[in-house]
């Protein structure tokens, strides 16, 4: 197996342990100062990914190929991401797969359209909105970084775009009243798509079930994940202390025709 | 937008709420005989997914199209399956996308390689592995079922062929004892790849902590999710009673070279 | 030390296993009918307790006195009791203790009250109030056995009554809509006092969070407890896949004085 | 009713919010000076309880009687504590109540038998072993501050004063090793009574598990307890993000009769 080796203009991740890791991208003469010492950055080009340098306080740092999970810990922020333990199970929940067709309504920084991208590329496509022009602009940054924006489309929110498009197999809601929403998306969705909305209070979660029926939603579900770590050690295996209490709470729903009888 | 109907030989999954489902291939003259009455599937051709008909008890059946979440949940079992809300944090914590080479040792019933191929498909590939003949005859069945199967190879378990495949970027190892299979699958991934270990008990989890460093992986992290499901309702919202403590315990960790340093 | 026998009229715990265990008064002659054989009750008179007898189907059957938390779980129900893991906590975080007095506005089936009251007891009290006469005398029934009767006085609820009582260390408000209680119960408790409300719902928690601090509480704390069993096996340790997903909402708040400054 | 005043000598809770407390003995003339401004300590003799004070900015301060929760969360740490929401599941799980008698052995800072003797007083006891005499000197204060050290007696680790007791209804077993004990534990035990051991780790757990039944424990349960606080807010009520993930496991045993036939 050939091997694959760091150029210059490379993205890097420059691994200490799952709390100190950096993500750089590779040019001569550039070192990064740390707390573990210096890491000379330009004399990793050429050097074989899975391979590692040490810091001159002599750390050990393995240089690593970054993944989407990566792009998106290490993506700038706007306002809260929406957080791998929640973005799989919509993938999951969903059935999200290689060619769907995603409209994101909150672009917010592009965490969530990063790996929604990831898994729809290249059949597939991500339409992405926000009101917020700031947001917007590090969300593109975001996307180029990941190399995701060939297959993210951003735009201003604006429900006549939103009206034009077609076919969407998934939807996602970001904002704080999803509710608002339902019917200027169901329209353009397929039947049997998905919608998900991120509502972080159980109030949001209690608007949107009085809503879902009656905007052409079935199949309504309502949870939150959770995610611990374990501390895995010979003889001495237990959970972390620490743990997120609460990200936010999912709302799933599946489109059906309208046309209702009463 | 052109909506899209039910044809003889569809797989449609009949919705009447998340406990009562079916997931019927559609042929002329069949019926379905429920406790809410009989469905008259052959009637359904020519109807747009998303509409609805009656059981003959007067009761509101929904047609929907499959998607993977439908497939895996309706899947034939052989073992304990992997869950949408482990699955889908695989892929999350991995980075998966479209185009990744997967190798799977241990198969089941195929359940998570279902879902592994609907987002690596149709620039990547799963790869898996098992040795009971019974359960890959069902695993072959399961993956017709959802169409997956151009994108799976189904292999009786030989490391000799394990160790002519290259360029892995996610392992999976659902077996009892996964730590004796990270020297065999060291050599075929690439750098910075991810092998992940499905492992039911703390102890399994442990003997793997002692394992990974050793074998040439790194960034080890060990969790365990939860889902709770939330009855929102208008003035009534609360978690449901029911919850399954526990699933499995997953094990994660990057592949670096080997060569090292004492 | 001097062992302890089983007399005629003494409750007792047939146990066979966490499942399966009876708590049976103890008359000559009686015999239990089980799936596990038959118990000869009055053939235990004369034995200690901690022994085993053997039912005709030889299956072991260990003889214990019944502690608080076996009356409480084997309390006959009107409604949804309150759980241990609740029920402790509340005594944990009010700082319930020896000659404590009690109010308790919801009776139901008096598990509650017989935890509290054997805690308080002899020195502290128990006044409880319902409204529903039916389940006032299940709640006799049930405190007469566990013999905490002499330290629970059991009331119809009346404000008026309500309103003599002074010097409440803890009120415990097990009712729908308990913020309407908190002006009824704040003037006869001692400052610092600590009230509790049970409230499956989060709307009534967030009624309640409205309500606290302008009628003279503060310190109020809103929380859910779980409590997952752990299968400890050698060598195969792991959490139990059962586990209850919810009970109730606990809120919990101290009284101050009312005369506030805007 | 008559109000309960603040006297020189008199422990009190200065209540700013549940973050900001401090449990200070008032002195004539004592000032406390905090982030809050200064607190007039001698100022508040003669002050009802329930009433509050300002600091020097103005902020408003609640004087509250200490409860023996905060005398729990304010005393003196030596090691980990043992926390509410496990000691009072200890309380609720063995029938803890008035008058039992416990053997605690790993006194640690006094927290758990602090809480125990506020339940079994005054007709109980708690005895209490360690081998650390710093840990025992700390203790020793602890207990006088909470008012609880009469009725718990502190003892140098001995074997042979332990098994001078008897009829003890509970023991708590908070050391690494918690199976080296029950064998000196099980003779002063009452039939039917509860041995309660704290296991940080899954390990410790199951050790225990192998030995319980051969050491005459029945009635085994292995649990982990979990408390999650809810932010109880008009319109956006939600958990709060931050959780304790672990504390301790428990493991709960009842003794019976040894003379066991195979």
């Amino acid at each position: 197996m050939k091997c694959v080796s760091i150029e210059e203009g490379s993205l890097v991740l420059y691994f200490y342990n799952s709390d100190k890791k950096w993500m750089i991208r590779v040019e001569k003469e550039k070192k990064l100062h740390t707390h573990l010492g210096i890491i000379d950055v330009g004399a990793t080009v050429g050097l074989e990914y899975g391979s590692h340098i040490y810091t001159n306080k002599d750390k050990k740092i393995f240089l690593l190929p970054p993944n989407i999970y990566d792009y998106v810990m290490k993506s700038q922020r706007t306002t809260q991401i929406v957080y791998p333990k929640d973005y799989g199970y919509i993938a999951a929940r969903t059935g999200l797969k290689n060619g769907s067709l995603v409209l994101e309504i909150g672009t917010g920084s592009a965490a969530l359209s990063t790996f929604l991208a990831s898994i729809v590329m290249p059949g597939g496509h991500v339409h992405t909105f926000d009101v917020n022009e700031d947001f917007m602009s590090i969300a593109r940054k975001n996307l180029e970084k990941s190399g995701m924006n060939d297959y993210v489309t951003q735009y201003k929110f604006d429900p006549e775009i939103i009206s034009k498009l077609h076919g969407i197999d998934l939807v996602i809601i970001d904002l704080g009243d999803p509710w608002n929403y339902l019917d200027i998306v169901h329209p353009v969705m397929k039947s049997g798509g998905s919608v998900v909305c991120i509502c972080p209070t159980m109030n949001q979660l209690e608007m949107l079930s009085t809503h879902f029926f009656h905007c052409g939603f079935i199949d309504s579900e309502y949870v939150e994940t959770f995610i611990r770590k374990i501390e895995a050690r010979e003889g001495k295996t237990r959970p972390s202390m620490r743990m997120i209490g609460h990200t936010t709470y999912l709302g799933f729903a599946r489109k059906v025709l309208k046309k209702m009888e009463s």
